[in-house]
């Protein structure tokens, strides 16, 4: 195949659903620029199909797990799957625990289903940004559910409820209790909750609980009425009823006003992971690159500087480089 | 008081410790605008005395109860302290949960202890901009330690190890496994580890393993030890003990290297921070108030308009409203 990614051909043999052209695009996506943008702008008409699926909770709850089964699962009806896993990079060695993306090699070997991640290394313009960028490319060229998984609530940068259309809170018997997970906000943006790993103990009263909560009207989808399912992803148990949980939210979505409301909302979530890209990140790594920043910030470590300034700073010099 | 925010009076009262003059501070930089920025310059070269502490962990450790039981303990041996606290709002509801705020109501009563929320609603700049701004004004007023609690790594906007020079990560018996915590990252940014609520069934199997991750070599404090210590906030159990650890990761932080690194590593999350408000924050609430942002929005969401663009007009917007 010697067509550039920008020639009608290669941009045919994507919507095609070429897997090896679904691999660049989400390589040029990644790689920011004018490259990413022409071929957003390209793909963004076709968009707007997909069901966006958001797989969250805390760590220990075996999201990645239930990921891999629930891609299998749609991926064995003859959907095509894309799934974008948004990796906990430790702050400081940056490194993802590998665990997860081992577990979740079953379902990439099915041919059905795309994975990857939005965590990639040095990955111009934000994670946020990436996951939404992703999400657009595998809806575009006709995957449909998309499957974002993050790490609990608030621990990535990137906020599940904000790019899902259905999110699903998994949670497990041993995990605290759900008076905490709700003090955090989680449940409040749930659409389905699961209690994965219920064949350990503990799981009848995480039950009791949990419907307890799910009778409380859904702050995400008023007038749906939150189910609360058990599974074990690693035997397979209960994935069939999550996706057809899942399946039935979506139907809600589309034959009431929620979806054009939820649009919207990702619209905003959107625009502002854009912004944080083109005037946070990207200054950023110029000014990283450049040695600006290191010596603002011995300015401001130093107390020779206001940290606004440096910013300002910062901001000053991304201008004129762009206008060069 | 008659003399203005922006009069030598007031700013020497101020600096000289007046409590209802530490408020008004608190409100004009929480303000943002001019009035902040011009304060936070004079400010600026009277920091960098203080030890800021981070109380972090999952919700249900005690870190409330713990922060009001430190807080106390500093400020009876004569120090000033300020507590910085980082609600965890609801995505959808805005809504901290009260408990915290009532447990914490002992140390507010204390007259050596200012408490403040940097999650007011409303608050411009966002919540990392106001953290660091509260936390320089504490500061250079002279109170020493500044006690910020968040709500988990990375659970809020604030991520602790990116503001303070000693990160304790708090722990409960009950609260899933250290490997888990782990696995999110939590235990590479801890300079002490502290199991709270030690009267719990379960504490000395807690104690082995983060003794066991403590063996390793610190991320945060090369070279430092890291200390794992048991406390039971309510009663004050151990308190003294962290305490002391947190005084003693001062000590070695100013008698090695460290700090100046530290100090580097906090000025560029704060340049970050100060981005993050001046062009995403700060822009999206004035596009939200002209009405802008609704119709961008709801462009994207019907696919006429591309999320990237849509972040170019409200910065043009923003850019054209400043010049006015």
């Amino acid at each position: 195949m010697s067509h550039t990614v920008d020639s009608p051909e290669w941009f045919d043999a994507l919507l095609s659903g070429q897997k090896a052209r679904m691999g660049e695009a989400l390589s040029v996506v990644e790689g920011a620029g004018d490259a990413a943008r022409a071929l957003l702008s390209r793909l963004h008409p076709h968009s707007g199909r997909a069901q966006i699926i958001g797989i969250t909770g805390a760590p220990g709850a075996g999201k990645s797990t239930l990921v891999n089964a629930l891609a299998i699962h749609f991926a064995s009806s003859g959907r095509r799957v894309g799934v974008i896993a948004v990796d906990p990079s430790s702050p400081f060695t940056g490194g993802a625990v590998l665990g997860d993306r081992v577990r979740m090699s079953r379902a990439s070997g099915h041919e059905n289903v795309f994975i990857r991640s939005a965590a990639t290394r040095g990955c111009l313009g934000g994670v946020a940004r990436t996951t939404y960028d992703f999400a657009r490319v595998f809806d575009a060229v006709g995957y449909d559910p998309v499957i974002v998984e993050t790490v609990g609530i608030g621990q990535s940068e990137v906020d599940v409820w904000r790019i899902a259309h259905t999110p699903v809170v998994v949670e497990a018997p041993a995990l605290g209790d759900a008076v905490q997970a709700m003090k955090a906000g989680v449940l409040e943006i749930a659409s389905i909750l699961c209690i994965n790993k219920a064949d350990l103990p503990g799981v009848d009263a995480k039950l009791v609980q949990l419907r307890e909560l799910s009778e409380r009207a859904s702050v995400h989808s008023p007038g749906w009425k939150i189910p609360v399912l058990t599974t074990i992803a690693q035997t397979g148990n209960g994935v069939a009823e999550l996706a057809d949980a899942i399946l039935a939210h979506g139907a809600y979505l589309r034959t009431t006003d929620r979806l054009r409301v939820l649009e919207h909302e990702r619209a905003i979530a959107e625009i502002r992971a854009c912004l944080q890209a083109a005037f946070v990140d990207v200054p950023l790594q110029r000014a990283t690159r450049s040695g600006a920043l290191e010596r603002l910030a011995d300015a401001v470590a130093a107390r020779r500087m206001n940290a606004a300034d440096a910013a300002r700073a910062v901001e000053t010099e991304f201008v004129a480089s762009l206008a060069k």
